[in-house]
């Protein structure tokens, strides 16, 4: 079935980069085309293909670290997206699926094709008149310092909407519900509502967060300041300049493709919630 | 087009009974069929046909009053509901569409099929083995008393979502999403989202919210006390006794439809978030 | 040191019933005057003194049960209120200071005077000219049946503070904090910090809470409706009618006493929002 | 009574430096002995004395601008700080106290002594070895770069309290209550509160606010990741490095002197709350 495989990993992990050189050595005796992340070269033993992200063209991806791996994945590879097995080895791994020591198992349910996927839309964003990397978490349209103040005038399909005072606006996916946007006090999106969620960060309006259908163009125009920093997936940044801090954003035509081995979205959700509850242990 | 009306106003409010008076007037002068609704009989001068709201079947229904009038309208007309024409004479006209200025005018246009419908989805909702009444708003599922505490199970489709300590658990509708909804913490849904929000009411859980697809069956499992109350649309009220408290919700059949002169959702929201603000002037 | 004791426990638990009859046989071996609160009544064994709450006047207090039970008996007993010995027997022990196995240990500390104390600042409420009991956790001031609007008006020392649409407001002690007044969205208040908070409940206001210094007279006179309820530490209620609709809360002069072995307010405060975090058992 | 003022304006705004200049002209004329912030130079008519903040030794001083203008005075200013005549011409005035038609009117009150005096407690701040400015408002503590998340254990006078996983923490003076930690979900507290408060910045914690006693030391030991931002007041900023990434904060022997006409936080509160509702105009 698949006969191409990436794999990235953290490289500030070096049980990530063990785990990753175990992979590959393991995927190479079973005939595989192997490509590994560039940033990974001279930290892994063995000859190796290595590649950046921007090229890497296989039949699915390996990703060997937390969601911030899984994030800076996403950002960049080519499109469509090939679908992407994530083993966890980070703090935080919402969207990972496999805990570490069951990497080589589900390695083998994969190449047997004994998984499901699960599609998760992700937004296309404008900023001005520049195209930046679709999220499958959330864009962020943010002050470029902390405790300044952003003043922005909020549009669905040209309709104004709201004006917000805030230190940002966020915009998430159901996917990206669950993560930054949760703390910024949004609602958690069941995966399969077809919506994206708007969430101001630390405003004073009345209103917390809306819910716009997936299909409608949602625009924050940034009244004030004058430059303002956007934030994709937390993997991609960029400032923009007035009068270009328009930010729009639609639903992309390319999605993300997770390998799941069962349907557990509240299971994680429970897991997560409970594991971020006081914090004891970080 | 419309050839029989029903009329039902506020009974508290000398203005509301005016203007109910008049109105009627000034239907049966256009030869409509004219039915009032039972709780104005004897408050109102001129000989009129009253009939309860659970037999008033007319091509279309006028309120006079706030969200409350046309709530307990919904919860009780004989299904499927006929529009509604709202003229706000209420503190909260977040749900009516024309300030009582412009009664004669909106009628007008009403009576020569100038408007446009806003077709509402409502919540189907059974309570052990009870059906209550289709929901507009929202329902919510709460203790019996104050400063109690209510744990419940809460699931989506029978599978396990999250178990909730609260005072309550409440499921709106978009509709309902700018209402009491709102107050609790939920997030406002645009009224195209195709979906459900259940938001828990003063509860320690890290999630505020959960925005479900419309086509789920939500069900909320109550585990203590055991004595609950269910009140739907703030206008039906019923207690629930162990071991039968627990609540399902699912899309209804029926849906409400308002006729409207233009598209202003969020007109309505700001005008709605302005007012409630600071609330110096209730 | 303390030569009588008063017994008061949960009776809807047998395990709450049981260690009270073992706890009464204890004392009395151990020479104490002991007197059981009359509700245990025909459910203990033995031959005891009984006598209601308002009658209970002994050197100092166990309880058996949650913090339900402490309240209750505090809001009763006679003032000055003796030290309160909490055993934990209930779901919620947030005031309680020993497991239900070390009881007779903590018992003996107690005897031979091995404990510190820890004293608790209460409100004095006053319903319109109508003194209600003393609250040792909050008073809530709430519309009389659910998805009802409450308007108030709040002054400190007679100064217009702010105005208020909610469910209901609620005043707190630094010990309330932790309770009733956390799940409506109030900040905690560290126990040696002279202060009480207001929260509104369910409020679309832009302010949260407001934290006012011990010293203050607050006052929450409500607008509408003309019906409202007054719960002190969810023990104790009563209703007002408009025009005698205004609440004035001050810092009592009375002082609930727990005996306690360590100091360790956070500690329990850690284990208590772990409780709750996702409560997945209740 | 005053003989020398320091005269502190906003230097990006026309308006701002064209009242500065008539203020200046205006004490001239009273004989005031005058002393401009060195920023100002080159943007003023007239030959008068510059100096840089860090040197402005006055009887008093006028600041003309918003709160940030204020908030920079008071980072910079060599301590005692003498009192400060607020005049508003900036978005946000919550700190200030007279509106720039009236500047002439409240400088001659000022002027004969017919003033009265606001003290706002200050924050002493030291992270890691390092001495920071007071800080009026708040002070942060947050990543470097967006959507990352800090891992910190709080603690109150070398006792644990809790740990958090947020953007940020702030703790924040009665004076600054109001400002951004309000924005971050904090409570609003009294002035005359002896207190500070403790947000974490968009965390998934369930506890959103703590109130310590100003007699407390607090600390903020950043666990992770090792280079975080601290900002006083917005006003001033630094980084710092593991292992030097814990933050503590005291009262401060310093205090910030407001010249007021009237005793009006509340009234300032509700203007302030109301105009950031929904912010219809930036």
């Amino acid at each position: 079935m698949f006969k191409s495989v990436g794999i990235v990993a953290r490289f500030d992990k070096r049980k990530a980069l063990k785990l990753a050189e175990e992979t590959a050595e393991y995927l190479a005796k079973k005939g595989l085309n192997i490509c590994i992340e560039e940033t990974l070269k001279n930290k892994l033993k063995g000859h190796w293909n290595f590649c950046p992200l921007e090229k890497m063209k296989t039949d699915f991806i390996i990703t060997i670290g937390g969601d911030g791996t899984i994030l800076r994945t996403c950002v960049a590879i080519p499109k469509p997206e090939p679908p992407i097995l994530a083993i966890n080895m980070g703090v935080r791994g919402f969207l990972t699926e496999v805990p570490p020591e069951e990497a080589f198992k589900a390695i083998d349910k994969c190449l047997r094709g004994d998984f499901i996927t699960e599609k998760c839309a992700k937004l296309s964003v404008t900023a001005g008149d520049k195209k930046l990397p679709d999220a499958l978490n959330e864009v962020l349209i943010t002050v470029d310092e902390p405790v300044k103040i952003m003043y922005a005038k909020i549009s669905k399909d040209n309709e104004h909407v709201l004006d917000c005072q805030a230190d940002g606006v966020m915009i998430a996916t159901p996917t990206g519900s669950t993560g930054y946007s949760l703390s910024a006090g949004g609602p958690v999106l069941d995966p399969s509502v077809e919506a994206f969620v708007l969430t101001p960060v630390c405003s004073l309006s009345v209103f917390r967060s809306i819910v716009f259908p997936a299909e409608s163009k949602i625009s924050v125009e940034v009244l004030r300041p004058k430059r303002v920093l956007v934030v994709v997936d937390g993997a991609y940044r960029t400032f923009l300049e007035a009068p270009n801090t328009c930010v729009t954003v639609t639903r992309s035509r390319n999605e993300t493709i997770f390998i799941r081995f069962r349907e557990n979205f509240y299971n994680r959700l429970r897991s997560r919630l409970l594991f971020r509850g006081v914090g004891g242990k970080a």
